[in-house]
């Protein structure tokens, strides 16, 4: 690699055209070089914004392209396990947008492919372990600060929720993130999952149990409890409490401007995961950067991709029957301890 | 009733003691003119440091004392039947603290001796219903200002408990003043609790398991959790966040002063509830001397003495199983819907 | 005194009738015996309120009144001066309203005839001595817990004034309690006065001139600057923040409960010094009874009128002239010390 | 400029080598393709980390290197004039750290310079204008969200100085960065200032008048005053209130998370403005490389350059005086309004 990292992004919806973007304006170091999309004009038009990439329908296509140094997976969770594939057997690095795959079946044949190459290639997106405040928190937890963990209180709040949004996505698509989060800032895997809700809410799209109050046991004895909720009217806001034996610590309050008229102090709250995280994307795709470059692979691993999509089959479980659902993993491979 | 409203208190231990303390600075229009005590040698004590009160080890001699308008019950919770039963006997108004009774039956013959008497006499010392926050929360509710309650997140923590508290006491001691609360916030009652709990923390006395997470689901389709922690170690802290249709409120902040010094900034958190709910606990005596002067019983009932007892008992239940357990209620008496 | 001490409050305006409720509801061991006001339907309707008080026209009746034990002065301020004499003519203890006087003469005056009495019977009302967080910031610095203060930063700000306020009294009604609290948090003198102002607000009436920045130097050499607006139109907002060598403290941030809807957090704004010191009022009160059924008099000195008036008085000339104006004080007597 | 800007850094020390990392990570489309430091084995050693960029002990061979589509001046403020003429020489754009030149006259040549040329080439790293929390602030007050601005109160404290910080650099490099915010903010240029000054901080070097309260008057009527503390031994701090007809808005309260334990609750204050401004270094560059790339020179120009030194000039004769002193602009050229 000659001092620029030529990716290829696979995938260029609304994810897509954000990295394609971010690679341009805010990432020394890396150009895209070519790009996948199945829809041709759209792949076309991104390409065209682009100094001389390549425009591709077939993702193969794309990663073979002149230049190719790495693979940024961008395109919708069914495609992901065929892209995955496809980039370990050319041996390039991949970030990989979350889920890895939908399901833990196709997760596992992901790690399992990962594990016969013998190396680390593949990235998983669950972009919060970027996020400076959660960043802030896993140091504290690991330096002791408050000492072992015995709760995380977690809020997982949208404005509102597209149209094509179900019962089951409020877990698989949202409570996802705080799995994979859950997991990494204690370091445990999530033994169970139950699901309580109350009664939907009346600003909630019929049909939709949303909100949901999702609850996490963890192999070393900590509780998680998730509120999501996809249509709070309010804004998008990501809160997280850890209490531990001796303190706890908090992130996600989000202060910024206050503005005092009319009778009230306040502020605004971000509409939108673009904004409160658009850091932890960044930083993100400027740490993959610099370890690819560095020959590396670091980051969430095919194994959180694996882990979060057992968790969330669980849990999906859990709320169609309203009982404590025990999660079932793999053995963890050397590959990824 | 001469302008002074004359008190008979029945209790003298560190509630009592702070009751008399109390009426003596920051109430007027009231006085002590008798105090009961089985411990004679406090009870004198305490009479001593009052301008003409009457000392008592029996509670019978204290309310039936010449000058007593009012009985405040501030004796153990298991004497608590037996002091009720005697003033409704003499048609005195009563302020109870909590609990009414430590259990569902006594608290039903208690209701059962007021419904006989035709009017209420009883209030119960749930005192956060006079604290200035929860009545503002209370106010927004009601006004619809967040829509329909969908979740009361609720942190109630102690910096550390007493040498006699037991596991059941986190609910029936502790969770205790949450139920009321979530019963009076929302207007619904409690219809089912669920315990799930971390491994205890280890600054926990040996045995206890500290702390818990309580699930309440309610019969307007809300739900309720608490995490109850009485060895958190840093102070004490009870939280709320109400989560609504239409937003969220949130109270238990508790600002004042910030410093800056030594690269961090911060406050002190209050280390005990006399500090918390002092204007609360003055608040309800005020209301409670003022309601009866002007011949009226208001404030938490004995019907939600008797409800509080019935769900800490299922959460007991709840506890011990890991089981969602139902809370069974009797039927309301008109008296007190 | 027999257990109760005997007011007689002198002024049923606002201020008066508020001390006259506060007495009768949050302050125990104490009772209004006599009330006056020159306007006669006035007193005689607030003295049918209560237990068998006098009713006068005349002040020094109201104080030679059969039970009076202590004297609470609410009336204007030009009136204070010839009530606070006849109250030293008795020898009756004095809680006086702020200003002391509305003159550094007048002040001096009383001050004089007070040290030939040869010991304090005389209070000032300032009571932001007793506001919580005063007390708190005030502890802090005594501690050195931010070391040697260098700065107050303070802000005193009114939703909007009354149809007689003058740019004057942005001076000696405002910021004189800003006065009183450096000269009591810092334990020094103010030794001048600056004020610069900006263009007045549109939403002052015309020819007031609201804002002002207003800034007092100390004997210690701190500097304190204090906005004063006075149609803010936001709410009531007392907030100080003191800067020391190691460290910076603020007060009257004045959270509560936040709301979180339509996109915004935050809560709202309390509209009146009623509200904001409501419990230093009380508390006031309740300590000035205390003292005074015990013998002794506390709290802001007639020195401390005094030392109000003349740095209000250097106030008003540094304004009109735009000059940073010395403040001559007299000696201090050792009554004072 | 065939995709890649390619930039000349001259002065590598502490904020060049900074920015120069900043190219290489967080901006896209751009590259350092020169790098010029009088101190040669610097230089050169900055050079090797890049890919190809040249080294040079002469600014002007490095703006004359090969591939040089633009210049960052990141020298001493002494060398800056020689540079400015230099690159305006040339007709390169530039982004040139402030202070544009340590005094008013230098200031005005380069201005003079730039007209005579026609079209604007320079900008000066007046960050600010780039956090986030400012421009939030200044979009709010072009919306008229609160009214009028009446004052600006600002805080701006560092833990502690380095060495060489002179009574005067308080005003000339810290004050500055207010002087430019003030005048962006308001869009008002500054016609007076005077400085109070407390009793030194124990803290500060020997003879360092540290710190100084700064009071800046404004063409519309404002007052902005400023607090600069740099020694104030907790952190870096910078803060601003902005108080208009209508309500108030401030920035720079900077919560995170919220740590609670031992009886405290609070968080860590940021060290050092690289922390607090890191995001603003970025995106200035960001947009400066945008802009260039598209033709274009915006952000905060010579003028402002020229304004700043004025006032901070008049700050010093004022803080010498102890005057209020009136600021002396020339007219400002049409290539600027």
């Amino acid at each position: 690699m000659a001092g620029t990292l030529g990716i290829a992004v696979i995938g260029t919806g609304r994810m897509g055209a954000d990295h394609v973007r971010r690679i341009g304006r805010t990432v020394g170091g890396a150009r895209v070089v070519a790009v996948a999309d199945p829809d041709g004009d759209r792949v076309k038009e991104v390409a065209a914004g682009l100094d001389g990439a390549s425009a591709h329908t077939d993702p193969a296509a794309a990663a073979a392209a002149p230049g190719v140094d790495a693979v940024l997976i961008a395109s919708p969770g069914p495609a992901h396990e065929e892209a995955l594939l496809l980039a370990l057997a050319r041996e390039l690095p991949v970030l990989c947008e979350k889920p890895l795959t939908p399901d833990p079946a196709g997760a596992l044949r992901v790690v399992e492919a990962e594990q016969r190459l013998g190396r680390r290639l593949i990235q998983v997106g669950f972009m919060r372990r970027y996020d400076a405040e959660y960043e802030r928190l896993k140091e504290l937890l690991d330096a002791g600060g408050i000492g072992r963990p015995l709760f995380l209180h977690c809020r997982h709040r949208n404005a509102s929720s597209p149209s094509f949004f179900t019962s089951d996505m409020l877990i698989s698509d949202s409570v996802v993130h705080e799995v994979d989060a859950a997991r990494w800032l204690l370091g445990q895997e999530v033994t169970a999952v139950s699901v309580v809700s109350p009664r939907p809410s009346g600003a909630a799209p019929e049909g939709l149990q949303d909100p949901q109050l999702v609850l996490l046991e963890t192999s070393g004895g900590a509780v998680v409890d998730v509120e999501v909720f996809v249509n709070c009217g309010f804004g998008y806001e990501v809160r997280c409490e850890a209490v531990g034996e001796s303190g706890s610590a908090r992130i996600g309050d989000g202060h910024a401007m206050v503005v005092q008229a009319g009778g009230r102090w306040g502020g605004e709250i971000a509409q939108d995961f673009t904004v409160r995280f658009a850091d932890a994307y960044d930083r993100q795709l400027r740490r993959w950067v610099a370890a690819v470059a560095a020959g590396r692979t670091e980051g969430p691993s095919a194994w959180d991709g694996y882990a979060a999509a057992a968790v969330s089959e669980a849990g999906l479980t859990a709320r169609r029957t309203g009982l404590r659902t025990p999660v079932e993993l793999a053995e963890r491979p050397a590959l990824y301890r």
